[in-house]
């Protein structure tokens, strides 16, 4: 039995995230009781039959009763509802979480929502499998070897950041700090720029009137290049809002390389576009090697 | 024994390309001798070696003479000055093909340097592994199941483009025929602008003052977004501008696209970067299931 023990998990929204989050803590003997609830009473029956977890609550107040660790694993534009929600339910032993891609939304919301109970909030991004969804898809696998970013808040209590991240370590994930501003800048670059990216080029290919044609000639480069092209219009949509002005800073910084590289091509500057492309590779190569 | 028959196909650079082509038409029994020709004597070595050539040519001349089919494959910047080379050398006979992803410029460089020969050049772009080059590389497999596109030129003699078709059926790839400007077109959009985006990408990132914590945090999306990103810069560097035109205004397009998802964004108009995102979803889905 691990050192890390809960009473009483609430999860909101069992999906991939929530369902792999209970799974994990269930597995690790870390819980007694997992409590789900959410908008499709049919998931959670389905969570219940795969013994993802043990009780299904139909209010929040059942939900909350004599919960001491509160996950919420619902949609990004749907976390500002759900802490009003629990707010008046909030045990004072209970630490509540979240797993939003995008944190400085979440932490308005929270100071809004939780007021006094505010130090009561973690607010938490695990970065794992965005491509699969729902708790069919779920494993109490998904986070080992996984990176979680905490972003406290300056109100959140030392002792709740500390239970939030015993519980994701418990899951087998690797646990770091950063303030929600960082981490909504850095994801903004490596994660919400490409999609972004990769979404626009598939559209604008898509509305061209030999799409069917261009389409038929595109290779493993393309698969690989837009795959997250196939992920959550929602989603990405409620992402791209909630970070917009660090989305917007990287988009515009995006336009003005294309340019750079644009004015290379156009004056058939080839050794601008090879220190380009070079430079390019090598910090790529150096990044996967220091991965493996 | 296949009913496609070579007495001597000459090889101009033995690598990823070359190397495969030779194995898979001796392997199929469909050519008695191929001779190999490049300038890594070493490298011919080892190709000898690895018995996927039986000579290794010290000449131009020798390593034409007998020859009935020829296969350029150099970098497309060399492509120019080999035509120049062969041109005298060529027999009536012989039939040449290249595997050059750009084909406007070849159509141009072969007018310039066969003259009267042209009818015996027939331009060819496999679509296969262009991660992996070298000899060790190949694979007499390498093209099974995968799209080669011929771009017969006005003067190509008919009976000429039928031998490469048969020849790269025999490796076990589908054959097609567009011509040269419209090729370049089609990769252009699907695989040159891709490639410049992805470098574009990793490029700026890299030389921000936070490049190594962005990299830190980048995960699997990022990684596939960015895997032509680690294709050879000369290679790329060569196709940019080998297919400027195409390229430029495919980027221009692009330009524009991003303007109008950043000002999306910018007025938070939710309805208007979901449809987007749905759309390149819808558009993705349906070619990925068009694959299998």
């Amino acid at each position: 039995m691990p050192a890390f023990q809960l009473r009483k998990l609430a999860v909101f929204g069992v999906g991939l995230i929530g369902g792999s989050f209970a799974s994990a803590l269930k597995q690790a003997g870390a819980v007694q009781t997992v409590c789900g609830i959410g908008r499709s009473r049919s998931n959670l029956e389905r969570a219940a039959e795969l013994g993802v977890i043990d009780e299904i609550a139909s209010d929040v107040q059942s939900a909350m009763t004599g919960a001491d660790l509160v996950l919420l694993a619902v949609p990004v534009a749907q976390t500002d509802r759900v802490l009003r929600e629990i707010a008046p339910h909030l045990p004072p032993d209970c630490v509540v979480t979240d797993a939003g891609s995008t944190k400085q939304d979440v932490a308005t919301a929270a100071q809004l929502a939780l007021g006094a109970k505010l130090p009561q909030f973690v607010p938490a991004h695990p970065i794992a499998g965005a491509e699969l969804s729902g708790v069919e898809a779920s494993s109490p696998t998904l986070f080992r070897g996984k990176l979680v970013v905490l972003t406290p808040l300056q109100g959140t209590a030392p002792d709740a950041c500390g239970r939030v991240e015993s519980a994701w370590q418990t899951c087998g994930a690797r646990v770091m700090r950063m303030t929600p501003k960082r981490h909504d800048e850095v994801f903004a670059a490596v994660s919400h720029l490409p999609h972004a990216l990769a979404f626009a080029l598939v559209e604008m290919l898509a509305k061209r009137p030999d799409a069917q044609e261009l389409f038929s000639f595109a290779g493993a480069g393309f698969r690989d290049f837009t795959r997250i092209a196939g992920s959550s219009p929602e989603m990405w949509r409620d992402i791209c809002l909630a970070n917009r002005e660090a989305l917007l800073n990287d988009l515009s910084a995006y336009q003005t390389a294309l340019a750079t590289l644009a004015e290379h091509i156009r004056s058939s500057d080839a050794s601008g576009i090879e220190a380009l492309f070079r430079d390019a590779r090598t910090a790529r190569d150096r990044w996967i090697n220091g991965r493996k």
